[in-house]
């Protein structure tokens, strides 16, 4: 951590700096410029809270020299953490995984054949939201625990694992029952209470980047579940928030070889949420895996015109199938491969 | 709600757009124009998801014509809501209400204390956080229920009401045994349990404007809780997320006319979060008075330099002692009353 | 300047370094950390680009100490600096100063009668445009010189100073032969080669802020002006974007009080354009003077539903005479006073 | 263009807004809700302000249906605009272009080796900054005119097209003299004198998206340009500005397969402004073309270490050289080809 010292800040201001920073066992170490004189803190800044030193009388600005993350980062750990399901499928490997299926779990019928769909396609994961977080009041809520029995059948059905939204810490326990990964929503990514119960899971977790949250805040909320006790956090970008309308949000692709460089953990995209619009999802799926993604998540709906929630931005089956074929030669044009599908030769 | 239909679009499609909107006991309205057709349907739109009609072949757009919120609309409820606290102390009927206290709860001793000053300096209500959502999981979390039973001493020392904030739905029966204002965070204006939770409490609740979120979602993050049952909500504005770096947040204080056109309930103003900065809680909170606030929430703490928690942007005790005099002044130069304080002539 | 050096950077990088910084005149000094080596750099940063550091191998980030904005800081010149008009009239000097009239000029008649309500209604400099950049190219463009002629009659006839936009250095000349401010609209307030010509000229530059522009920016926008000679910069706040759609953009107003920490320029206030909405006005007006803002500019229109721009942000005049007295109540509250007003007893 | 009235507006209200529209040649079809009365106007709204029937009594919102942009659409016209240089290059017509070389001119002698570089990389078009937009007065400006020659020799030696800033209107003649194709910097994208004059020009312009523009904005930047008589305009995404800042702006890449939908031009994509560090070029330039990007703009530097600009962004030749034979294998996967190169084989 660096102070930067007001113009005209006294020696007894410095003193005092020094001395409370003595005062938790760092170090100091000034350097008097022209204009501004700058003290160096030394030692491990993250259990030390910066606008507790900008309070102090003396003091223009303080700034973090180390990222606030540890456990997350890419520094702390070299290699890249790979997770591997129940069925023995890895995520982070290197091969790519595709999660596919509805918003909304709306009745088993569908359920499953949608699951045998997407696997058809060469999905790997069934996705599909038990608890939806509404904007409305007024509209579908999701069918609750009766949804995640549906999907488990699925499971069954398809073989296929499962990934299920979980919104609150009294749900944690439930749905790791059911579900072979347990997803934190976009609007619950600083939910902190969630995000510790989810600490003590023994399942991965796959963390959505909040719609208004920086790529460090979102792997602080990876460090939270972390610093609970679980280190399997599967990262994924939704877009985030802008003054732009005519998407439903921002896709931050610049993310995905960003949080590369930053962590270790294993970081998908989905390119639903993020664009809201179907027609948009096939392009920004191959962009997302050209940008270096590790998987994808994808909605898809057998039927999207009578769909109980985000019809706009689901696939069709037919379409999804085309899409993974597309997918399978951009990973081979990056050196890649969709798991379970034929190499394809590139270049 | 209205349908844009694309250029080109087929009579098959109107055809199929009508029947379904029919399907739901929706009357429809078609105009036809020189480059479009335009569908109006006819009846309370707010059961009924946009993007279930968004997704029908031939449709370009579709367009909500009235508010998504209902319970929380000025339509709905001409009169503005006034809320009483057990002490007779009302918030919303025209006399300006004070909350003031730490960031955090840190011991007996400082809360006593610091409720006896801002208590002397004329505030009404008592704030202090014993649940604390923090991006870092190193830094301090709060004192939890311990806190909760402190800030109930230093109610029975003061004589002030207390609010609180509440992240878990699993916490909200002790909070709510605790507090005379539960309070929703910012990074919790979205969490839909914890919103459906705090609509079968009776007792007040602060919803604090999440940093992203638009006033539509924030006034139907109201519509959560008063459509699960409790109608007493209090609106907080606090700063939205821009790119701005100087200040924490930027302070939307337009938001506090606008709310009040658009809705009944009342509004108030945290200059502290929206700003991060002591010296300019003043101005702003001044500014927030004459924009129309009902109230305002102000951080003050007895030694800001040795906060646990963001004392970068707490007041000191004679700091807010003389801000307090200068918003009664303020309150009187738009026609209002700080409340308990000698009326003051203005003009 | 500080440089953070990449945890494992060598010995050899750290001599490159310190090399190319004493190469441009600078001193170092260099403070090794646990996990990283800091350097300071010695000496002037402002000259010197801090990316061309970034990209030096071994370096991880680097970090400004200073504010790259020199002529407009408060630092450099401690006092405010007074803006003086032909007439006397003073900008900046403690009397809130209001500039009122039409978005665009329309014709001799209406501008003259809008010069003589304004003045009426005790406002100090008409304003009025007659170069309008136009989303669209389909729109009223504005009477260009014919417009400037119009408003220097209107000045005539009123006595009022009249405050214009300039859209183009070719413009410049023309412009200033008519106008006693030359305004510089938000999406110019990046055209550097516009505020180079300004730079050149001899009266006062109203500077709006750029709706994507930081408050830093912003200032350096001023910094371009006064490094080309010219120190009369009025900074004006006129709302910047973000993701809220009920308002044309989001008024910031703590820039208002941040402005006046970091800079001696005046700063004022345009509710007009930041809301987008005459009922916001109003509030937003005295919320700005409540902030510390030296003065206001108001759209007003004798006709707003026939007005060829912006009518649904323009008061009309009665309620613009009605404000101002209202304003002047809260310039009494905040221990500042509306030009040529008779001063109120606040408190 | 749709009207909705306010609840409890009345009959005069209503006649007197129909009035209005008759007024100037539009008709319009009521259609009466149970909460609100719709009004459509029939005919083509794009010469008609929304904001002129916003400020009429008993108007609630004013909703176009149009898009405000007419030449740049993809209604207007169909089939994609190809724009071909004097050597025959097209951009638009299927084949990926690719503009490389330096932020800004520095020397004759560099620009001449780093032309020399990128095309031997395979590169088609040469890129330099004469006119330098910076936001600092006190760092390099460009050269000006000594830069346009030296760019203008840089083409005779290497034999490429040349694309380079212009700032001011009053350079586009000289600019012009020397460019194959102009350049709008992203702040100057709403400088519609600028855009006026650009569109009396003979040569294609490249227009950057504006960091704080909406894509409807920037293609009525390009209308501008159309509608004063310059149809060649090629778009480019750039990067726009949101609260994150790891990067230093957020690519929107889902603008690339958007602005395809909407309008006929073609669009390249700007990795290296977008997020300002060289090791995201690469990833995003691949994302850039998966998401049908028409071409790229990449800043190309001999020694970035030493660059007089944006340095930290800029590949080496040997990196710029690796990532073209990387995109002509991306560009093989979506069934497109890369300029000049051979064919490669996908899937």
């Amino acid at each position: 951590m660096i102070v930067v010292m007001k113009a005209g800040s006294t020696k007894q201001e410095l003193d005092g700096l020094i001395s409370k920073i003595n005062g938790v066992g760092l170090q100091t170490h000034v350097s008097e410029g022209i204009e501004r004189t700058i003290v160096g803190i030394i030692g491990d800044e993250r259990n030390f809270d910066a606008r507790k030193i900008e309070v102090l009388p003396g003091v223009e600005r303080v700034i973090r020299v180390l990222q606030p993350f540890k456990l997350a980062s890419r520094e702390f750990k070299q290699e890249p953490t790979v997770i591997t399901l129940p069925n023995g499928l890895t995520i982070g490997a290197g091969g790519i995984v595709i999660m596919a299926g509805p918003c909304a779990i709306e009745d088993q019928r569908s359920i499953i054949e949608t699951a045998l769909a997407v696997k058809d396609a060469g999905a790997h994961i069934l996705r599909g939201g038990a608890y939806k977080p509404r904007t409305s009041p007024y509209t579908f809520q999701g069918l609750g625990v009766r949804g995640l029995e549906m999907l488990a059948i699925a499971r069954e059905e398809s073989g296929l694992p499962i990934v299920t939204e979980v919104m609150s810490p009294s749900d944690v326990g439930l749905v790791s029952e059911f579900a072979d990964i347990l997803q934190v929503g976009a609007r619950n990514m600083q939910n902190f209470t969630l995000l510790h119960s989810l600490g003590k899971v023994k399942k991965p977790i796959l963390l959505k980047r909040g719609m208004m949250c920086t790529v460090e805040e979102w792997l602080m909320a990876a460090e939270h579940i972390m610093a609970s006790g679980n280190h399997e956090v599967i990262l994924c970008e939704r877009g985030i928030r802008t003054f732009e309308t005519y998407t439903r949000n921002t896709m931050d692709l610049s993310a995905i070889p960003l949080v590369k460089q930053l962590s270790h953990l294993p970081v998908i995209a989905d390119p639903s949420h993020a664009t809201g619009s179907s027609a948009l999802v096939p392009p920004m799926a191959k962009a997302s895996i050209a940008a270096g993604a590790d998987g994808l998540m994808i909605e898809v709906h057998l039927d999207p015109e009578n769909a109980l929630s985000d019809g706009a931005q689901s696939l069709k089956p037919a379409v999804f199938a085309e899409m993974m074929q597309d997918i399978n030669i951009i990973a081979s044009a990056v050196g890649r491969y969709l798991e379970g599908f034929p190499k394809c030769q590139a270049g």
